[in-house]
């Protein structure tokens, strides 16, 4: 029998339809379009985010040097993560605009409104070599990724029109990604978008009634519930939603509440690469290199340490198509139940590794893959 | 210089981002998946779409039959157009539940919250023919496939239970469809979407603050700027919208105020399966027949002649995927303004014919394709 489930942090609504279901292994296998892993060539003479290519980019804002880079030039090799403003940008860096768009329509006025498109899109280059990527880097360099971020978001907090930074990564053609060199992104807005405001304004109601963050309540409820715990650390729980919109979408969560992840601490920021490295790694050995965009949902810029709302990164493998009923409705229908999904991966992704880590420090994670459900 | 463009209807914004622009010729050209088109048979053994597998899909609820159909059976050849219920469908027609979603949470209440996943779910099979699809239908089998929206349309208005039905379709396998045959599908649900809600909500406040719909506003606007207009005859105008958020996305709106498509007129009905054939015509031959999903956004069910809602047909054209971005901002990035892409559409789709047409009966649209811009 499908169910409506409702996802209580966007209140969105998906069509849990299990009887039209996709069993979680038809989603394993090599799929048509598939980016990074070892089919590729390490350097590639036409790829300008490759070492020793510095000069096909815009001029870096930022580099990770690797050891003895204290005396690298900037826009030269001997970086370990570089970020660049995008040769194409979305959006125009260049002198902000006075006028913003209406949120209304006065009286006789044209429906066709505009404003400049000010902002910035930067390009985080995460690694010098063109045929690595997140599921198989060292968790050194999965580190130097995460800082990367943390830096430019810090930096970008200083800008003062600008309200929300989305971080994000598109993995594999089927996913957005044009260029095979591993690379994540990030667009730096003038206002906070509207998705985002609805989640904001709904966990302000839910703080208002119960006192509590929402999203520190649904933690909670997963950590009990267990069944859809894919893995955790210390600081981090990795869940696939009860509302998932798609197959397999992962959440990764700091379970301490932080309302934005330019707020993380130094700790927080080694468990999450940690464990964003280890879901990655699920993925890629359970799906076999997935297409897969992930994104990281964050207050806005300069809001200061709300209490009601709570960073988080939601990764969403692309192993389906939407089709005209999702664009008319924004309802999704997901065939692959999160409970089916997780136990899944806790079963496929795993090395040999991480279950003799399990077996050091067990948790509630880690039980459920030994056979509790 | 990128945009943000503001929709007026729905309150999303778009990045128009003319510097990373795709010219509109860039997606002409053979598409990697194709489906319909001559290349297919005109009938396969194992389609239970086909004409004679009848047998092969749940009984039909509506056919309509050719000449010398009065005699024919149910479940039998001799249709034109046949709607089936989904063999594997996204919810259940059985017993409506008692229990709805709630719009919050209670104190202490569980955040994992469903109900049984109640509606309908039906497949409208557009021709006995494999191979056909609207782009090349005759027009009196695209007028049977709009006649066969209607009549099920009306139908469900009389289910007290149901609130609201999209009817949509998806062409190609990168546009959702898994299925050759020609189809289309609704999907009826006991709900009003919140995608909807919204919109509904927005034109209300337009309405009350300046005495009209706010898509009739819109339609006069686009008719007076021409720019974005794709074709029209005497009922209905197709144009690409101001703040599109995907290439050659198109709109068709009927030119008088009707809140739903269950109160257009067999005239209306008519212009409409023209127009249609029409667009979808000149995307096919413009476009070499591009993937597409299409979606008809009404009033809900038995919601009455509403002043300040209008319907439409949705076109959007799946040339781009969507990334990380997108799904966590709810804003696109459309890099064809709908300005070029509206002027390489009426250049490049137009037939002879349609050129003939033109210097007939001129107007908006016809007077643009002779270079007024």
């Amino acid at each position: 029998m499908p169910e409506f489930r409702l996802d209580p942090l966007s209140g969105h609504r998906v069509i849990m339809a299990a009887a039209r279901a996709k069993r979680p292994e038809t989603f394993a296998g090599p799929k048509k379009e598939q980016s990074g892993g070892g089919a590729l060539p390490s350097r590639r003479e036409d790829c300008p985010f490759c070492e020793g290519n510095e000069a096909h980019t815009p001029p870096e804002v930022l580099a990770l040097a690797g050891p003895g880079g204290a005396e690298r030039a900037p826009d030269s090799p001997g970086w370990r993560v570089r970020v660049v403003p995008n040769r194409y940008p979305a959006l125009d860096p260049g002198e902000p605009p006075e006028v913003e768009l209406p949120p209304g329509f006065a009286s006789g006025e044209s429906l066709f409104q505009a404003v400049p498109g000010y902002g910035f899109h930067e390009v985080i280059i995460e690694a010098p070599e063109h045929n690595r990527h997140p599921a198989v880097f060292s968790p050194e360099q999965a580190l130097l990724v995460i800082e990367a971020y943390y830096r430019r978001l810090q930096a970008l907090e200083e800008v003062p029109r600008l309200r929300y930074v989305q971080l994000f990564r598109n993995h594999g053609r089927a996913a957005g990604a044009s260029i095979e060199h591993p690379h994540s992104q990030l667009v730096a807005l003038p206002f906070v978008p509207r998705r985002l405001l609805n989640e904001l304004e709904r966990a302000h109601r839910y703080y208002l009634r119960q006192g509590c963050c929402i999203c520190c309540h649904l933690l909670e409820q997963e950590r009990h519930a267990k069944e859809r715990i894919v893995a955790e650390n210390e600081m981090f729980t990795a869940f696939m939603p009860f509302a998932s919109r798609y197959p397999f979408e992962t959440w990764l969560v700091p379970r301490r509440h932080r309302a934005s992840f330019a707020a993380s601490s130094s700790d927080e920021r080694a468990a999450f690469a940690s464990l964003l490295r280890e879901v990655l790694g699920y993925f890629h050995r359970a799906l076999d290199n997935p297409p897969y965009n992930y994104y990281l949902p964050s207050a806005p810029l300069r809001a200061g340490e709300l209490p009601h709302f709570h960073w988080r990164l939601v990764l969403a493998p692309k192993l389906t198509s939407a089709g005209g009923f999702e664009a008319g409705t924004e309802i999704f229908i997901n065939t692959t139940p999160p409970e089916e999904a997780a136990a899944f991966i806790r079963d496929r992704g795993r090395t040999h590794e991480s279950w003799k880590k399990d077996l050091l420090c067990p948790g509630p994670a880690q039980s459920s893959a030994r056979g509790q459900f």
